[in-house]
């Protein structure tokens, strides 16, 4: 097990299906741009309320992602 | 964007099917004494466990709905 | 309703297929270890992230149960 | 076990005789204008303090009771 | 100094002017439907971005009101 | 001053006579199974309503005691 | 009502007896070195046990004083 | 109403004006790197003293902005 | 940069002007009877409000001072 | 990566020699009683004063261990 | 067990060393001006980073010390 | 002292030679992509335990660097 140094990002994913498909979202989202992923953390739930009624679910997530050392 | 005022209610939206379930009862049920909701945030996710084994999902949620002006 | 006093357990359930079954299954493998079991609280979502993109949820529970008066 | 649904105000009782007294005087107050209490919770404990001595206590709780259904 | 008991609403003041009037707004717009105010709390303080660069305040705040004994 | 190792349990003590009696009943039931209990802190005040009106007070407490070394 | 400037001191008070008592017992001795204490906020609640079962309340308490303006 | 992602930065913007000069400052420097600013949150509010009297605000803020998807 | 001990003390500054005034003036206030001020922390907001509708303004700030070392 | 429960359990680990040496003294008496032991989580540092000046530092952890499933 | 009543002050040590150092320097400091000291809560730990690289540790510490009866 | 803006990154270090250890790590690798590198707060302490009884810390840090205006 060696001593890796990890990244965090927040990110916010929406999903108007649900509150596991807004986190999946998130995760493959920042899957394009960040790589290593390793966990992520839940620090809110939120959403939107359209027409009185249908809700939008927004889940912001902490993303961990393992570094590389740098090229020297 | 005009700077509206908005006002919060709290509510816990109950279901044995899940989550997502809660949380559009909550929603819903809102939406029948309150008007221009806008938007919810989960404040905490509980439950009650039945037969020792059945889970009840319990998600309180804050509700925040658009006032209108007083009539003078 | 009498005055019973309850024990607190913490556990962790995990699940690929999404939140509600990463809860369900912690309070199923609560329930067999342990009796009476009355509610839980969720204390925190995590998860793991495994080839860039697919989320294994962890979520914490608090479970409730009610103690039995030892045997004198 | 029904799915009620439950909304939650927010409430603050006083008391010059301790916290419990002032819990119960909440609780005695929101029955006269809200019905179906089942639970609450303190969220603060303060107070004012006279002639630099006597202490009033003032407990926040915040109060759930069970909706019924709105008349269709 | 009587014992007296206050109810809490939550309410989100905005403003395009600042902090102070953002919370000025919600309090003056609380007044209109609630009476005997006697403090509030800042539990929030958030905002939208318009253009990307202009700042709309959004300052969420518990009002306590004081309540009268309901009529016999 | 030795350098002890301490468990932690929680467990919710509840009574209908006040919180006193509820910290009271709890760390009285915990000592009934746990030995060299050392120490509490109250994690959080809740409870029910019966008939609108009658509070029943539950405490959640997080219980220390002292681990004997276990034997070799 | 003046804008008046208070200082914040933090106290621990404790009884065997109560949390009441805990309390009064920190304003009592609070008063006796600090002038015009206004208000108090409970931070904690904890205890010691004695012999497996006697519990000893410790309450925390920010205590606030006005601050009378120093003498030029 | 899209179910858009979002990702959030954190950034802390100072004043020696006051509270809302270094808010706008820190999202009007926000929008020199960061695109489709959409909505902010403070999540704390700190300062330095001068010369033992001279406020400098720092306000630490969460920005959140919309992220396009990423080009194939 | 030397490893310099500071000292914590809470105060709470008030205004009816508004949220930067309020911590300009117990900055001020502590400056009289502490040295070497360095930096202010708030933590909370809060305020009065007057004849249903006028808003003073309280913040709690930590403020901390270097300490000296105290002659021998 | 299978979907593995896990349990969390509270402890204290004590230590004259500092935080490092808690932590691990914890762990390690951990280790004698539950296995399995995968993660830690430290909750709250805190510690005792001798003769007015020696620390005795007092780490508070929570432990995770993996579950088997028990025997049928 | 005597019911004593403590004073809690907040203290910031500082030390290029490591967070043991820090802690320790700051009750000395503590010990320095205060008596009877007791116990002590880190709730900060910060740092000031010089030349990019170099970490200079920050840990903020409630200390407990018990106060004596004033003299009559 | 001008009024400088801040971005904040977060980022875990780990070590198996303890907490100091862990934050270094973390200085050191931040100071390798981001530059003026000012101050990091810690935000959290975890770790994995190998072998049931060997920790591995990992702490999170918050790392603030100070912002060059943007070239125009």
């Amino acid at each position: 097990m060696a001593d890796n140094i990890y990244s965090v990002s927040e990110i916010v994913g929406a999903s108007s299906v649900g509150l596991d498909d807004a986190i999946r979202g998130a995760v493959d989202r920042a899957s394009k741009t960040l790589h290593n992923l390793d966990w992520f953390e839940v620090t809110g739930i939120r959403g939107r309320i359209e027409g009185d009624r249908r809700a939008h679910f927004q889940v912001t997530l902490k993303v961990g992602f393992r570094l590389d050392e740098p090229a020297q």
